[in-house]
């Protein structure tokens, strides 16, 4: 059974910086889907949710994107022991440093797998990784992902600059 | 019936930074408990202990304290609407900016009154205004606190400095 | 007698990031009034409003907004033992980094409630959290906006992402 | 056949910092190397043992730690899509952000996944939430260490405070 | 008329870091008072010792130290149109940036001359630059401090480094 | 004779921000100058004009306002013992912090007296209030500035927010 | 022969932050080549290029320029010991503090000469600087270059400001 | 003739800071002259031993090294054309982060090559990369050091960590 990635979002309106990491799981073949479930004013139903993707064979990890005092992406690893990656958004302010040490600096016991600002389309990468350990196919994909990558680069240098 | 403050910290380390929120409670008259529950660790029992004092006509305000990415304060507040007031505390690196953020940024809907960095002292006496406005032995005891932090003041300048 | 907020910001300028504390107190049926008065430009008249403020039955807690060198909340806190709410607003550099550390970093004896950055509806949720505790209409006022922010999150999970 | 962990610091006097990813490791029950490569000194030498780690059944997860300019979990990360989780490591100046930043900012295409500073510990549990996916052991380990952890925490609120 | 400095700190506790002003002045021939008043807690007797100051031919600068969110050299400045020089004091976290930007991002209209973090010595020098516009002697002593300073500096170069 | 202010800024391309302070000493009746010199490209120049000025009975203060790695107000203060206001100014990046920092943290023995970033008015004011001391008509236009400043926030209150 | 500087950029997308640094070599009569290397997507090519940077007669002085997690420059310096400019630039967000940290903190051992935020001329200049030890025209041009400069800050006095 | 490389300090409380940069000139057989000249409080004496260094044919490189509002750097580069290495100190507060700004974000047209905090030992390496290009035994020198940086790396692996 293929693995699926479950993407979480605090709010409905992070839903444009999160869309990268649905495109680039697309890209690489790996099923998932995305919720709206906020730490703070629906911990019930979150809780809910986490322990369905907890106990389901389903899904091997976790993407959680929030911004300001981002408390989601610790708040869903306190309750599963699956892979959380969790993604800082920028805010109207302080440029998403306040979500990178929410999300970053979390106690002893309880990590969150933490990818660069904004960074959706890397946090994707990163669970693509972790499935790729036991899929080949996604293997296959991440590789000629990093191909591509490369041969844009390498073909830049061809152009005129 | 007089009104109480439930003190919660998120680690027993926390112990040393928060004393000094119970001994300004001690040392205005208000009656109080100190609970050490995780938002992370023990995310059921602190609802468990949340319900309780939400529900009670004796706890009035919460104080909660934590360091690093200190989702405990947030989470509290999310669940009940009693005053929360967040104590970052500073830790081994950074000097507690990340505590500062993690409490202060909350999104918009579940506010957090943040008090400076180690601030339990001050905490403690944000608690006490809020129960003194329908309490006049904390109104009278804050009076009193403040009128002796000015006579320390104006006492220093006869001495010789 | 329903109790009221006393809203002082430092410039008329702050109006606009001042106002969504004024939308979420109507909406919470809580009276307020909104007041400007400069720390630095007019110290005499903002001590005759807070003395008014202190001295009233009416007012139960004052939310102070303002910028830069933010010394308007902690000026207001040192003139009354009544609970102030200070909401840190950003300028035209430094994204209100001075003003939460002007506003949170009180000397230890002299408290102020701090929300987050231009968080001024935080504020007005702050104050109603307070009024919420001698003010069962309030409290209702409160759980049902609650009830309305979850209800929002939980739609969206229904709606095409 | 079991998983194991490949451990890369940047230098040796890093192992002070790094160890606790060790016995985390040790505690889980999962098989672990730790070896010393530095980006910058020793890339060609890197470069093989990563090739090394890639091609193998044997390595699952590699963390890498490393402070200031930490170019090592970027590094590593760019040669193999096994999963790499960062560990700032905290230096004599600036508390360990500029580590974090280093390894965090990766671009588009390549993320490590960032642990907080100086959390080696939670970089092991980080990689043992990966192994769990496929090791019931692992996954039996991890939940006993969280219940350990909870039971710490209501411990510490029996005993006197 | 010889002119006078007006030296004011915030706490007792700050008087060793602002002795180096209090020494500087003996130095350079200028006469000068030291008082503990804070802006949160001594507000009253601040104003008057302001008053006093501002009618007073004898005193020409005000000197105000503090830490935190330091308030006390804008309250003054907005109560006087005498120079006022601020010293922005390092406290337990931070560094001190909390008092420079309390100090330094006045709003229009009420300046602070803004000296380095916990730079007592250079607010006397400063003051001194203000006074010696007046006072020959006071800008002799100036320029043999300034000559001192330097055959120091090359002194320095003859010794064996 | 009356005092002047001599303002220097490093780049003509500093005009807009540094205007301000023009405009607020022509109100203030105070005459001035302004100059274009950097402290990197016309060191020379630089030094011959601040000669002038410290030689002249006419310049009492200078404003030297400059941006990034602003070296321009401790040169300037290098070289003269009369008071140098600095006036760090925001760059294309970084709000103006890089110059704060390059003006205020001034080595022991030769101070600047900085302003907030961009704050030129401010610069004109604290010149001013230097010039006051012994300047009467400079005192009342002071005086009558504040008042009008106060007045302006005062009749804000009387119209509808 | 006339010395060269290979520019080498992170990404295509960097050639507008670098252009002026082409412009400014070119002023000077300074030949140079413009690369895009990663060293993540592209280590190997990147590594073939240095080499051959590195083992030329014509290639005295390489630029870098890369933003984030910034490793391009530290990659280059580890596989040469001829002098390697960085140039850290700004992204989406943090301003290039970012790139900063990871371009000049570098470990003891492999130094990156780092230039400010976006400052590709500045970095053309340093390398000018360098070929100008051996090659009197560069020194020649940058002589003329600084005289250029300090006629247009001479120049600028001279108009109607 | 052999390359020297001039080491300039601020102050002479710098000495323990800039030591390692003497002794690693001295590993790789690269004469150098200490010497100590503030930009502030020495400048004419500063302007004479730039002017000497620059129209020597012995001195390559200088190194400059300070702390605070380090000007030192930027003022010598303003005053040679020749390769001008900054090394920004760390002071009693703000962890060097003051120094940096200070030396890094140069005016465009006068660069500083600025290496990390404290990094007296790579500003030595720095030059020396810039004398190698015309140097054949520093190149050697450096490249051995490089050489013996792999070899420790390597043997620390071999011993028991």
């Amino acid at each position: 059974m293929k693995k699926s990635v479950a993407i979480i979002m605090g709010s409905k309106s992070d839903t444009e910086k999160v869309k990268p990491a649905v495109s680039m799981l697309d890209e690489l073949g790996i099923s998932h889907c995305l919720k709206i479930y906020s730490a703070h004013r629906t911990p019930v139903e979150l809780a809910e949710f986490i322990k369905e993707v907890d106990e389901s064979d389903e899904f091997e990890v976790i993407i959680a994107a929030a911004g300001m005092s981002a408390a989601l992406p610790g708040v869903i690893a306190s309750q599963t022991v699956k892979p959380v990656i969790g993604v800082p958004l920028s805010g109207s302010v302080l440029d998403g440093m306040d979500a990178v040490l929410s999300i970053l600096q979390m106690p002893p016991g309880i990590p969150v797998a933490t990818v660069g600002i904004n960074a959706a389309k890397n946090a994707a990468l990163q669970a693509a990784s972790i499935i790729s350990l036991h899929d080949e196919d996604v293997r296959k994909a991440l590789l000629n992902y990093r191909a591509d990558q490369k041969a844009k680069v390498l073909a830049a240098n061809e152009e005129q600059i």
